[in-house]
C-alpha cells in the first residue's frame, strides 16, 4: 500500500520563468487545486532549462515528497529537457511510445500539418514511465514512479496543463484519509499587524488545529484559518476559530472571503438604503475609484468631487475662501467644510472628505508629510453630524494616499455599525473595548 | 578573492505563497533586476513557514550558488521564521542587535507607538550576520555568509523589499566581468502588443545585440532594450536602438524609464502652463487618482467631478437632463456635454470626460459591456474644441475602467503633441502615419 499524497512539491521548468521574464502562474494554480483536495504543497521550485538542474530537482523533490508535479520543458525544441531529466533521474533510457506518436500524428493531421523530427521527440518517454494524452497540444505528459514518489510532467501552457491535471493527476491522487484541508479567510481593517497579533495571542499558536496565519498588505490585515482533518469536522472548527477571532477583533473584521472594504461598506449602505459622496483632495479620486470598482455600487455611491485646487474647494463644495486662508487647505476646519459642503451639494446621507500632505514635499513642522485630515459627515434626523480626525500616516506618497482612502471608508463603515470610536492603526487612539 | 556573483537563487518564504493563496511577485522582480546587472538567477524556491524546510532550503541553495536572496518570514509573529532558520543554517544562536533595536524604537516613536515584545523579536540576528536597516517598516533585513555564499534576507512586502534590495544588495553585488548588461526601458501607449511587434519587425530579433524585449500590462506596452558587452559601449548602442524604435512608433512612445503616462501628460501641460480637469462616470475617479499620483501634479491638475449618478451629471457639470433622457447616460452627446461642462465649471484649459458600461451587467445590444465614450474638450483662442470617441474595450470591469482612464489621458497627450488622429488600441482606426 503506497502512502497517501499528503504533501506535494511543484516544479516549474524554463529560463523565462527563472530569469523573471515571465510570471509562473502554474505553480500557484496547482497548489491551490491540490489544497482543495487536502494535499498540502510544501515547496515550489523553478529551475532553468538545464538538464542537470532539472534532474537534480526532480530527484530531490521525489526523495522529500510523495507527489511531484512538473510543468514545462515538454516542447519540441532543444531547450525542452523535462523528458531527458526524468529519464536521468530514473537512470533509464528514453524509448519512443507508439501510442503517443499516433496521437501526435492524428492531432497534426487534424491541423493539416505533417510530423517533423521535432514532433517525434515528443513521443519519447523513460522506459518505466507512461505517457499522458494531451487533447490540446502535441506534447504528451509523463507519469513515473521515482523512488516512492509519483512524478507527473505536464506541459507549460496553462491551457494544456489545466485539463491534463484534471484528466490524469486528479484520478491518480490518493488524498489523505481524514487529512483534508479547509480554509477560511477573514479581513481586518483598523489595526496594524503587530497589534492584531497581540490581540489574538494564543490563537496564532502554530501547533493548533485550525492554525491561523496572518499577513498584511498595507492597510488590510488578512487572517487565514486552516483546518486539517476530516472534511465533515471542518465547518464547525472554522466557525469556532472565526468566533474566537471575532471576540477579540469585533467589527474590525470587515469581511469573510475576498470582498473589499469598499464592498463591505457599500453593502451596509445598500441595506440601509443610504448614499455617500466623496470630496477628495490628496487622494485625488481614489475613494471614488475604490467605491466604483464594486459592481452595483451606483445604488449607494452617487459620486463626488476631486477638489485638488483651492478654487475647486470653494467653488464646488462651498469651502469659505477665508477658512482656507486662515487655517490652510490641510486643516480640521477645511476637512469639515469639505464634508459638509459635499453632503449638501450631493444631497447624500453621508460624505467623506480628505485633505492632507501626501508628500514627498509640501510638509512643514506643524504639518509634516503624512498629515491627513479625514472628515465624515452624516445626516441624522434634521441635523448634520460630522467627525473629523487627524492622522499621521507613514510611508511613501502612495502609502499615505491609499491609507487615507481606506481609513476614510473604514470610518464610515464603523459609523454605520454604530461603533462610537473609530479604531485607527496609525495614531495613538485606543481601539474600542469589545 | 571571492567569486563574482554569476549565478543566484531566490527563496520566498510563506504558507500563503506555497499553498497558492498568494502569487509571489518578489522572485520574478528580483530575478529581473539581477539579470539587468548580469547575474543569472538559476533557481526559485518557495517554502512554507516551517523552520526545518526554510533552514534546509537556505543551506542547500547556499551550497549550490554564490548568492541567495530570501524574502518573507521577517515579521513579528510566531510564523515568521527566517531569522531562526538562518541561524540554524549557520549553526549559531540569535542575539539582539542593539542598533536594529534602536532603529525599530525610533520608527515606532515616529509613528507614536511603543515597542512590544513582538517588535523586539525583529531586532534579533544570528551571531555572525549583520542587520540591514529598513526605512519603510520595522523588520530589518539580514546578511550573512553561509559557506561560500552571500545570503540576504529581505522582508516580504514589496514596498519594503524593493528599496532594501537597492540599498543593501546592489552595493554588495560582484557583477561578472566583461558581461555587463545595460538596459533601457521605453513605454508605449496606443497600440496592442501584436501591432507593436509588427511595426518593430526585425528589431525584435533575439540574436541581435542589443536585444529588444516586449511585454504588455493591460494598456501599456513596455520595450526593454538590453545590451550585453563592455559598459562603455552601452550608451551608444542603447541610443541607436531607441532611435530605431522611435522611427517606427513616433509619439506612441511616451516615456523612457519608469515614469507613468499621467506623468508624461502632466509634463506637457506644465511646460505649456495649461490645466486639466476630469469628469468621470464609469472610471469613478481613476483619472484623478492617476494624475494626483504624480508628485507636483497640482500645478496642472485642478481636480474634477465623479458624476456617477445622473443627478450629479446635471447638477455639477450642467449636462441637460433631457439629453440624458433622449440619448442615455452612455452616449456621445452626454460625454461631450460632460467635458464641455467641466471645462467651463473648472475654468480649465482641457477637460476629459468618460461615460461607459464597465460591466459586468448593464450592457445592451446597442451598447454592450465595454462600450465607452471618451471626450476631450480644449480651449482654443476664444472657442472650445471637443473630440468624442466611442470605444469597445475588451476584458473585465477592471480592464474596461483602466483602459478608459489611460486612453483618455493618451487622447489629451497626443492632442498636446499636435498629433491629429488619436491612435487607439481597441478600435479599427489606423494609427497615424509617421
Amino acid at each position: 500500500m503506497t502512502d497517501a499524497h499528503e504533501r506535494a512539491a511543484v516544479l516549474a521548468i524554463g529560463d523565462e520563468i527563472v530569469l523573471g521574464q515571465k510570471t509562473n502562474t502554474n505553480s500557484v494554480w496547482l497548489a491551490e487545486r491540490l489544497a482543495s483536495f487536502g494535499v498540502m504543497t510544501v515547496e515550489h521550485v523553478s529551475v532553468e532549462d538545464d538538464l542537470e538542474r532539472i534532474r537534480d530537482a526532480i530527484a530531490r523533490l521525489a526523495r522529500e515528497n510523495v507527489l511531484v508535479i512538473c510543468t514545462g520543458g515538454l516542447g519540441p525544441t532543444a531547450d525542452d529537457l523535462a523528458r531527458d531529466a526524468l529519464a536521468a533521474a530514473l537512470g533509464e533510457p528514453l524509448l519512443e511510445d507508439e501510442a503517443a506518436l499516433a496521437d501526435i500524428r492524428a492531432l497534426l493531421a487534424a491541423r493539416g500539418r505533417e510530423l517533423t523530427p521535432a514532433h517525434r521527440v515528443q513521443a519519447r518517454r523513460p522506459a518505466s514511465a507512461r505517457t499522458l494524452p494531451n487533447a490540446a497540444g502535441t506534447a504528451p505528459g509523463l507519469h513515473a514512479r521515482v523512488g516512492g514518489a509519483d512524478v507527473f510532467c505536464l506541459p507549460g501552457p496553462p491551457a494544456e496543463m489545466k485539463p491534463m491535471f484534471a484528466a490524469h493527476v486528479l484520478p491518480a491522487l490518493r488524498t489523505p484519509r481524514g487529512g483534508a484541508i479547509s480554509t477560511r479567510l477573514l479581513q481586518v481593517c483598523g489595526l496594524v499587524e503587530s497589534d492584531t497579533a497581540q490581540r489574538l495571542g494564543g490563537i496564532l499558536d502554530r501547533s493548533r488545529n485550525p492554525t491561523v496565519g496572518i499577513t498584511v498588505s498595507r492597510t488590510i490585515v488578512t487572517l487565514r484559518i486552516r483546518h486539517r482533518g476530516p472534511r465533515e469536522d471542518a465547518p464547525r472548527a472554522l466557525d469556532d476559530a472565526e468566533r474566537a477571532i471575532r471576540e477579540r477583533l469585533g467589527p474590525l473584521v470587515f469581511a469573510v472571503g475576498e470582498s473589499s472594504l469598499a464592498g463591505a461598506t457599500l453593502d451596509l449602505l445598500l441595506s440601509r438604503r443610504q448614499t455617500v459622496v466623496a470630496v477628495e483632495s490628496c487622494t485625488g479620486g481614489m475613494i471614488g475609484a475604490m467605491f466604483s470598482d464594486v459592481p452595483g455600487s451606483s445604488g449607494a455611491f452617487l459620486g463626488g468631487w476631486v477638489t485638488y485646487s483651492n478654487a475647486m474647494k470653494s467653488r464646488e463644495v462651498a469651502v469659505p475662501e477665508d477658512l482656507i486662508e486662515r487655517h490652510g487647505a490641510v486643516s480640521e476646519p477645511v476637512a469639515r467644510a469639505m464634508a459638509e459642503g459635499g453632503l449638501i451639494a450631493g444631497d447624500a446621507d453621508h460624505a467623506l472628505a480628505v485633505t492632507g500632505v501626501a508628500g514627498p514635499t509640501g510638509g512643514s513642522d506643524a504639518k509634516p508629510v503624512g498629515t491627513v485630515f479625514i472628515a465624515r459627515s452624516s445626516r441624522t434626523d434634521a441635523a448634520v453630524e460630522t467627525e473629523v480626525r487627524r492622522f499621521q500616516f507613514p510611508g511613501s506618497r502612495d502609502d499615505v494616499r491609499e491609507r487615507s482612502a481606506v481609513t476614510a471608508m473604514n470610518m464610515l463603515r464603523l459609523r454605520l455599525l454604530g461603533v462610537g470610536v473609530s479604531p485607527l492603526a496609525w495614531q495613538k487612539i485606543e481601539p474600542p473595548a469589545l
